[in-house]
């Protein structure tokens, strides 16, 4: 609780990305006291009541934001997002995702009342008991280390710390995932800055999307509901091609735009499949937003975006 | 290959620990020129051609003794393997285990010429698969973790890594396990040092004993001729329970000596198996050293250091 003892305190990691100015805005809105931890001090202090720059690496100022602030619950966002990244730099990786929650969970652990703790982690993860163990990319690897540390902890410490396994998310807020490149993309063609056809290296590959504002609405109903060391698997009921995202894009602007099919070799060769939610819905949650939806949400916001850095 | 071409190189870590120790006498004996690891200088300068202090943990140091020795080999024996110690410290535990393990491959897979890769994981090890994963200690989810990583990695960066999973290690060398503890004590209750009765929690519990020398001998099968990105079990072909171990001292030093059973609730209430060995039966090691001969060196041994130290 904060110090008058009103509102419940949530502390946010990774406040500064994608998902976390949304939850931010989000827990907000749902009446709690806002500690967001980021690295990029201007995109946060607006959503949050109190800001902190600290990379989740460091294990000893983690302790003192956790022992400062006291929250009743920790959202875990913060970590190393970017499969590309992660092969440039997989130690950097597996420091970010996997000791960095190690560090936050021993720090929450720590305090006298435990508060409840949420970890997201990946669709994008794979089968540890495979033999042998094969993950996609380091991201992969980190990704599930980082849900089996999570929940391992939880059942050794007697830590309330559960897992979600968002699939791709989308919205506002200028995500480097493909729904997002692709409305920045559009933004520019229609001002004329670019006559390059936008890439795509394939049209049939399918994936599962939601929107960033119905995966923060899940962690908090997780948050307040969720069982403690299980792991949720959170997403829309429908699996669309990429053809079928590039024609969304087109319904939202009015007209066709160009784009070419590279025909590469698929990067992530599993097929992803729409997530066993049953545990979810059961405590409350469900997507509420149109495909649709988003993508106009999301243009709008890309265009937004645009003339304001043109 | 050393300077004169002639000697492979093996690189071991935990070099001064109970199976280090071993470990440098056997490559050394096998022909190879040792470069030993290790974090206490005097126990391992005698049986190795190179020694360097470090702690595994040391990322740059690492990977700057691996571009300096260029090994063939890499044994990887550091850790820390202690369940009670890793309650005091799990953080520490997982730094070491799972971090340093990390370290350790991305220096070797950063050399031109990728070393053979062997590490030493445990049979206190967890399901990962388990929904939720309930290790037993936090020493047990290292472990999980480091062979995951370790495996994973294998598969990742195309590196020659393996791992090797034994069960309890006896044998000369003053191990912490429960039969170097107990020639420990009767080494000194034969020198009439103590009246108390070695204490047991249970007589019942079975386990799989393997001597350090034939362990030692497996890690050189598997560094030579295992598969890269395979987990080996490595044990023997029974299950002495703790009254048999007893029993077997008793008949070592040809006389009964007093202990008491405090009938404790188990520790690790996973019952311990035979591990099944095939693969590495398949390339041709098999355990040579009776339990009985082990028992027997080991209580030589813990008579010839108590009477160095009394």
């Amino acid at each position: 609780m904060d110090a008058v003892g009103m509102r419940p305190v949530i502390l946010i990691t990774g406040a500064s990305g994608f998902t976390g100015v949304h939850a931010c805005g989000h827990f907000r809105a749902a009446g709690m006291r806002v500690v967001a931890v980021c690295r990029r001090l201007e995109r946060c202090l607006h959503v949050s009541d109190e800001t902190v720059v600290c990379d989740i690496t460091e294990r000893q100022r983690i302790r003192q934001i956790m022992r400062a602030s006291k929250p009743d619950y920790v959202l875990h966002l913060a970590g190393m997002n970017d499969v590309r990244t992660s092969w440039n730099d997989p130690v950097a990786c597996f420091e970010a995702n996997v000791l960095g929650t190690l560090y936050l969970l021993d720090a929450a652990a720590s305090l006298s009342q435990s508060p409840r703790v949420l970890i997201v982690g990946s669709a994008l993860g794979f089968d540890p008991s495979g033999d042998p163990p094969r993950p996609t990319h380091p991201y992969s690897l980190s990704k599930t280390l980082q849900t089996l540390t999570s929940r391992a902890w939880s059942h050794l410490f007697d830590l309330p710390a559960l897992v979600a396994e968002p699939t791709n998310l989308i919205g506002p807020g200028g995500s480097t995932g493909l729904c997002g490149l692709l409305a920045a993309y559009i933004a520019r063609w229609e001002q004329g800055l670019t006559n390059e056809p936008f890439q795509v290296t394939t049209l049939t590959e399918r994936r599962n999307y939601l929107d960033v504002r119905d995966a923060v609405a899940a962690y908090e109903t997780l948050l307040r509901a969720g069982k403690a060391g299980a792991l949720y698997r959170i997403g829309s009921f429908e699996l669309r091609s990429i053809g079928d995202v590039l024609s969304a894009f087109a319904a939202a602007i009015g007209r066709p735009f160009p784009y070419v099919n590279l025909q590469a070799p698929p990067r992530d060769p599993d097929p992803q499949a729409i997530p066993s939610m049953g545990p979810l819905l059961d405590i409350g949650w469900a997507p509420r937003i149109p495909f649709a939806q988003s993508i106009r949400d999301l243009m709008a916001d890309a265009r937004a975006r645009h003339s304001r850095s043109s």
